[in-house]
Order: C-alpha cells, then sequence, then structure tokens
C-alpha cells in the first residue's frame, strides 16, 4: 500500500514548478490520516531493526551511514518530523544538528566549513535540520552573498554530496512543500495558542513576505544539485501525517537497500563459551 | 503506584555496601513486568510535554538543562535505557555521548577536559553512556592513574557536578546495578545469538574477572560523589523493564520539580495578529 510513496516523491530530472506540485496530497498511499498514523507505527520495528544492523556493521570497519537533510519554509514541519519519524529509532545512532544564522567565525570560512564538521560518522544516521542548503536560499533571497559566490555554491554542494556518497553515506534529501495558506495557519495558530508562543518569531512574517523568492530560489537549488548521487524528494507536507509517512518510508527503504547483515564474530566463539563456562567459580 | 520508586533508589549518605542491595528486585513498583512496560508508557506524553517546555524555556534565556549519568558493569543496560527510556523523548533536544577508552589527546588533558565539551546546552537533557566515573572506575581498577591522581579525581567531579548545579543543570547519575550471574546469562545470550556476536568482545570477560576490584571501585566512589547537589542512585538492573521504568521515573521527577513554564512572548501579540491579518493578500 505505501510502495509508492517514495516513486511518487521523488523529483524528476529537469526544471522545477513547486506552484503545480501538490501540497495536501499523500501521493501513493491511499489511506486516510489513521492509516498513515497506522502504517507508520508499523513500520517502528524493522526501522529499528535495519538502524541497529547499521550500527553493528560499523564494528566490523563498515563505513556506512545515512545523512537526511530537512529543508522547508519555515512551520513545514522540520521538528515534527524529528520527533515522529526520526524519533522512531534508537537516539544511540542519530545525530541531529540544527544550522541556524552563521555565526562570525562559520562566515569567515567557506559554507561547508561548519556543514563538513557536523557529517554522521560510520554507523549512524545523521539528521540536518537546515542545511548547507540555507547558503543558496536565504543567503540568495536576502543577498547575503554576491551573485558569483551563490552561482559557485550549487556546483560545491553537488561535489561535497558526491564526495560523501562515494564515503559510504546515503544522502536523502527531503523539502518539506507546504503552501502559503497552510502556513498562515500555522503561524496564526502559534499566535492564538500561548503555549507556542516560543515557537514565533515577529521575523518569521518578514520571511513570509518573501514566499515568492524563496520558492524560486528553492526551484533553482532543486533543479541544481537533484543528482544522480543525491537526488531530492518533495514531500507534500500540509498533511503531517503524510509528511511524517513519507519520510518514514524514505528512510526505510534507502535502510532496506543497503542489504545490512550482522556482522560475523571476528573471534573464536566457541573459545569464548569456554571460557565463559569456565569461569563459572567466579563467585 | 510508581510514586517511591525514586525514593527507594536513591543512594542514602555513607558507606555503601553493593552486595547487601538487591539487583533483581522493583523497589516502590509492586506491579509485574507487563505493568511496569504499561507504565513506562504511560509516562510518555507527560515527559515530552515537560521536555518540550525545558526546550521552549531556553528560547527566553533560561540556563536550565539536565544530564543523566548512566554508568554500569558491561551489560549492565546502558544502551537499552537509552533505546528504551531516553527514546521517549524528543531526540532534538536529546545529546548523547558515549564515553570510550580516552584517546591521546584527551590524555594529554586533565580527566575533566573532554567531558566539561560533553556538558549539555541549555534546553537540553544530555546523556552520558559511561562518564567522567570511569576515571575513578577502571582507572583505579587497572591502575591507569597512581593513587594520589585517584584520590584528586573524588573531591575534583564534585567540584564540577557542583559548579554544574549552579549553572542551572539537573544531574542525575544512575547506576544501573546487575548481579554477576544476570551478566553472566547476558554474556552467554551475545554468544549464542548471532545477531548479538557484535555487542560481545574477549575483553569483557577480562573485565569480568575484576567484578570484585570493580564493585570496590563502585562503592568508593558512590560514597564520595553522593552529594546533596548531585546525588546518586542505584538502580536494580536485573530487570530490564524495571530498570527503564525507574530512569523513566526519576526524569519524570526531576522535570515535574522543575517547575517548567512556557516562555512569555517578547513580542505583542495582537500587532503580530493583525500584521499576519492584514497580508492576507499576500497570493
Amino acid at each position: 500500500m505505501t510502495s509508492s510513496i517514495v516513486e511518487e516523491i521523488r523529483l524528476s530530472q529537469g526544471p522545477v514548478d513547486l506552484a503545480s506540485r501538490e501540497t495536501d496530497a499523500a501521493p501513493g498511499f491511499t489511506g486516510k490520516k489513521a492509516d498513515g498514523k497506522a502504517a507508520l507505527a508499523a513500520m517502528a520495528d524493522e526501522l529499528a531493526d535495519l538502524q541497529e544492523r547499521l550500527w553493528a556493521e560499523r564494528t566490523a570497519g563498515s563505513e556506512r551511514r545515512v545523512l537526511l537533510v530537512l529543508q522547508g519554509m519555515d512551520t513545514s514541519g522540520k521538528g515534527g518530523t524529528l520527533r515522529h519519524t526520526v524519533g522512531l529509532v534508537d537516539p544511540q545512532g542519530v545525530r541531529i544538528t540544527s544550522f541556524k544564522a552563521p555565526t562570525e567565525e562559520e562566515l569567515a570560512h567557506d559554507f561547508l566549513w561548519r556543514v563538513e564538521k557536523a557529517v554522521p560518522s560510520p554507523g549512524y544516521i545523521g539528521v540536518f535540520d537546515r542545511s548547507h542548503y540555507e547558503d543558496v536560499l536565504i543567503a540568495k533571497v536576502r543577498n547575503l552573498a554576491d551573485p558569483a559566490e551563490i552561482e559557485r555554491r550549487y556546483a560545491a554542494i553537488n561535489d561535497f554530496e558526491e564526495r560523501l556518497v562515494e564515503g559510504g553515506t546515503s544522502v536523502l534529501k527531503c523539502m518539506l512543500h507546504i503552501s502559503v495558506d497552510e502556513q498562515k495557519d500555522r503561524l496564526q495558530e502559534r499566535l492564538d495558542n500561548p503555549e507556542k508562543h516560543w515557537k514565533y518569531n515577529p521575523g518569521d512574517l518578514d520571511e513570509r513576505a518573501l514566499w515568492d523568492d524563496y520558492r524560486t530560489a528553492y526551484e533553482v537549488a532543486l533543479e541544481r544539485t537533484n543528482t544522480e548521487a543525491a537526488p531530492w524528494y518533495v514531500v507534500p507536507a500540509d498533511k503531517k501525517w503524510f509528511r511524517n509517512l513519507a519520510v518514514g518510508q524514505l528512510l526505510l527503504e534507502t535502510l532496506r537497500g543497503m542489504d545490512l547483515r550482522w556482522p560475523v564474530a571476528e573471534f573464536d566463539v566457541n573459545a569464548e563459551k569456554s571460557r565463559l563456562a569456565e569461569e563459572a567459580s567466579l563467585r
């Protein structure tokens, strides 16, 4: 029932028109909200098993790891995806990095400097909550770098990600795609509910006023960096349950595709069994 | 039903005799395994709510945070506690650090140097899987430092933790207490099940042979560092479900005791509502 979600959300090559892509759909899934939540819950055991195999593999020298990049406009649900989908797996094997506005020190380096330091180690599922893509999104919209530098970055990102993939990292890039109306509802909710005031920042409305510029910047970034090695997935994200399910399914299918095996013991199992049996009189 | 688990596991002042403390008990809890699992699951929502408040608070400048230290012999279930108890809360707000044998660079510094770098930032629940206590446990048993240096470390740890507490960190120190027989069963299981071979290391049996030395080292460390500011909890850990429940209950009561409030908006809520309403014609 859920097997084609990943095919549906995978971005095909060529120009990107976000306005033509539905934000409130559930492509590849025929169920309703309750079915979607059940489907996500149902994948928890297999996800946990596969993650443990990935984690185990590193002890035998495997270099494999996963990097999940989450991008999207304010309120698109990066935090919710972390809580509900990434939260399904063992936190020991997860490393989440939230990228904020770069510090002065970070600005004094190449834009990938701070990103490089956050790439996951073998065995981990690394998650970027925002990422190096901000350096071709807000940086472009807000003119934080000159056009030639922005232009240079698309190729630099592709080179960087290709290098990650060659080093054993599965790179999954998700753009959580919401409509301008859905964002309004979510901002309204943050204003209406005092328990959500902390999530609201007056600057959010300034960014929102640039919605069209951001959409254009996303379209360019998606097209320019939608590589074979590290393709983009555009996740319809107005329905929170579908967003969570789609990212979960992508993670699940990625791990399935890695053919993860339990490492074979590098010690003599029978000899160790004998040692353990013989010290039975330890106490 | 679970209200006194925390009182039961809290270590009282004075000499510590681990042999006299039960490892397979469920102090403060009258239910069975299924009840314990249900009780842990039942606290998930409140834990998540309280953690989000802690996370929210930091946006208003709060310095508060939590540090959960997990110590215990091999197989005592530090990893399982991370998966089942720490795994209940939003991974965004959790930072887990696993302390391995120190590197050459780390050894060239004071023993607290690497620990200092891992303390949680405001809003976070930090978890140490092993910790600075290894520097008075394995370091003592294996003579990795001379006796005067080991002796110095107890006070240094107390000073360090007191400073953390003064800076807004709630420090929770749990010793996961298993019996020597339970460890044998768990090592046997790792040898019998090929899917668990990766968790087994022949060195585990060498450490096991020093069980009594470790117990003594623990007793000294627990007694010397069981401060008012950062007390120890000795968690009977032969029953995995009780171990998970007890650590969860400790975390829950700690967060409850912090009286966590949603931050009050520092912006003009009505003015922002008007701004949002007025740009209704954005699209």
